[in-house]
């Protein structure tokens, strides 16, 4: 089967799709703020929420509204979670939908709305119709780029990923940009995920596709183990590739699902690598596990655990507090037979400890900026893999002084 | 009812119980590092131990003698966990039992023994043999207190507690020393606690007594959420003070476990107290849950929140971050209904957020070492408390510096 290639661009690498990025004051002065993805049409769309029971205002306009498998922009704001605001926010989610309908000329249940940033806060409503005013003027091709500053609240970084493939010999692109570097956990975070596609797909087809990525990608990431009011993944399908329909039943489907896949967990790769005040980027796999559930509690154990991120900023081994994780996790084990790895080289193995040259070894790997830590619990055949980062003085700092 | 008092002292309060602290080498010179606490004769006993389910040498060997309801000393070293040390650890564990009962001249069986400090390297058993005999012959009534210091790891002070009360018309002491200041979550951490009485009382009604108490107690703890491979508390009573055997058909059987509860709890304090790095010592309360679990389940994640805890470590009334907790904690929620006091002084009210002086008043209490966060959600009459503490830098420092 063929691979799919990278290529530049974002949120607008899709064809039948326009970005922009504006600044409307929404916080602070002359940074962007407010981002439009529009498409050309009315676009099959399909989303995933946060599970958090405290779910914003925009969580709850966008979960009745992707119920119809139709959208054709989105806008969205930084600076203001519009969560915990009461009707005063669920009004004010519609209003910013319906702004940015007027100024798009669209029917304005066609249009989703996201806001990140502070929790408690009303949104400064005349600032966010001039911002979607601005940006509706503001759309093009190339405006990708914008958008994906606009959304950024913490991030040091922009992230966007796209990829093409071909289907039906046809090309087909896929694109997205993200948000998010704390409160990242078990079902995505302040987290906010934009993703198009020109692929041809029904909206039923596309929301499977979209469950099966992010099942192995944004919701196997942990930055701190807090979970947001406001995640989001929107995906919109404009079908301008002309493949034939994807289906389950089409021969490139599962093609198809790995390229999405593919695109969901590089993206939140970058929100890892970029994890407030992350030093480190570990991919946690627990294999030899009971069952795939248990390794995935092990594994998250790990991934969460402050003993362990924190010997991970520490440039040190410390195996115990991996092994100690574990214990803890609800996963079936038993120290007389675990092994644990730091990249290649074997920390513990069934009751023998690592000797000072290879903890040397150990040591040598955590200088990196990305290292593997691998627990084989030699109790079955099942297996998980996370994606997380280390706790640093950094985060503290951040997160002491980012202020309500 | 009678209140109990607080009196001085720690583990040689109660008659019955002498104990000792010296320094052997485990791991440091010319600090005290091995502690025994000897009843003068074979004692009543119960103990809880670690949930993890890689469970230290020493807490192997305990859970096997404890089950007699029958010991007599107990022989504690810091420095070396004697965690993932396979067959030769658990060898070494009753090589550390015998070597202080050959000390003592009482039978091996009647010999407890507790480990704390790093996972996965063998105890040195010549000086451990040797701190064995020099802790033996240092025992006296006036021994708890350097007990209580060979028995720290990264605590900065020792922690003693001891109550008096009167039952039957004898007094009846109380007392124990615990160290611990990192890993204690859920169900306790290296958390090791040592409690002792004279009380009258069969093994039974011991155990049955201390489940109670710890439940509110150490149990209620959270540092940082991790939970460790060798959490132990051990409970002795020599039955020295002749009050009527304690059962729970006992008039004053009450009384006796409120004691001990307060005794469990005032340790447990002192540990989250000097929990690793801690600026601050917060009380979080939640009531009008669905259920009394829910609101546990809703405390803990409060507790736990990285982002609810730098928060307190900025002085930043973050109620937003109170509340996503909440959110993804599993317990039922309802923004709309839910309030959130720092003190109090009330952040979030049913949808309603505090001004700007009432978020000064919340800033002005946050300066103090301790405060209480309380959360209503108004949709029961479930409570719950967890005693908890913030996350600071210096809990990033010492946990990237301690090394294995």
């Amino acid at each position: 089967m063929k691979t799919f290639e990278y290529i530049e661009g974002g949120v607008t690498a899709a064809r039948g799709f326009r970005a922009s990025g504006v600044a409307a004051g929404i916080k602070y002065k002359d940074r962007k703020d407010v981002a439009l993805v529009a498409a050309d049409a009315p676009a099959a769309v399909a989303a995933v929420y946060t599970t958090n029971k405290v779910a914003a205002a925009p969580v709850q306009v966008d979960r009745e509204r992707t119920g119809s498998g139709q959208a054709q922009a989105v806008i969205v704001n930084s600076g203001c979670a519009n969560a915990c605001t009461g009707e005063q926010g669920l009004l004010n989610a519609c209003e910013m939908a319906r702004a940015a309908a007027n100024a798009l000329g669209i029917d304005e249940r066609l249009v989703l709305v996201c806001s990140t940033g502070v929790i408690g806060v009303h949104l400064p409503m005349e600032r966010v119709a001039a911002g979607a005013e601005l940006a509706a003027r503001a759309l093009s091709r190339e405006g990708g780029d914008d958008a994906a500053h606009a959304i950024m609240t913490t991030d040091t970084v922009d992230k966007q990923v796209a990829v093409e493939l071909e289907i039906d010999g046809k090309t087909v692109c896929i694109g997205g940009m993200c948000k998010g570097s704390g409160m990242i956990e078990p079902n995505m975070a302040t987290m906010l995920g934009f993703l198009t596609t020109d692929a041809a797909i029904h909206a039923e087809a596309l929301d499977q596709a979209l469950r099966e990525a992010v099942d192995v990608s944004f919701n196997r990431l942990v930055v701190d183990g807090d979970r947001s009011t406001n995640d989001t993944v929107i995906l919109m399908a404009s079908g301008v590739a002309d493949n034939n329909v994807l289906t389950p039943y089409h021969p490139q489907w599962q093609y198809f699902v790995d390229a999405l896949t593919t695109v969901c967990l590089e993206l939140g790769k970058k929100m890892v690598m970029d994890g407030e005040g992350a030093t480190k980027f570990v991919k946690v796999r627990v294999m030899g596990a009971r069952t795939d559930a248990d390794a995935q509690l092990a594994a998250r154990a790990i991934s969460k655990s402050a003993l362990v991120k924190t010997s991970w900023f520490g440039i040190d081994p410390n195996w115990g507090r991996v092994i100690a994780a574990v214990g803890y996790s609800g996963a079936e084990v038993d120290d007389r037979h675990a092994q644990i790895y730091y990249g290649d080289v074997c920390a513990y193995d069934q009751g023998r400890v690592a000797d000072a040259p290879l903890l040397k070894a150990m040591r040598d790997l955590m200088l990196k900026r990305a290292f593997d830590v691998t627990v084989n619990l030699n109790v079955g055949s099942g297996e998980d893999t996370i994606y997380t980062c280390d706790l640093s003085l950094d985060y503290v700092k951040i997160n002491a002084e980012y202020t309500t």
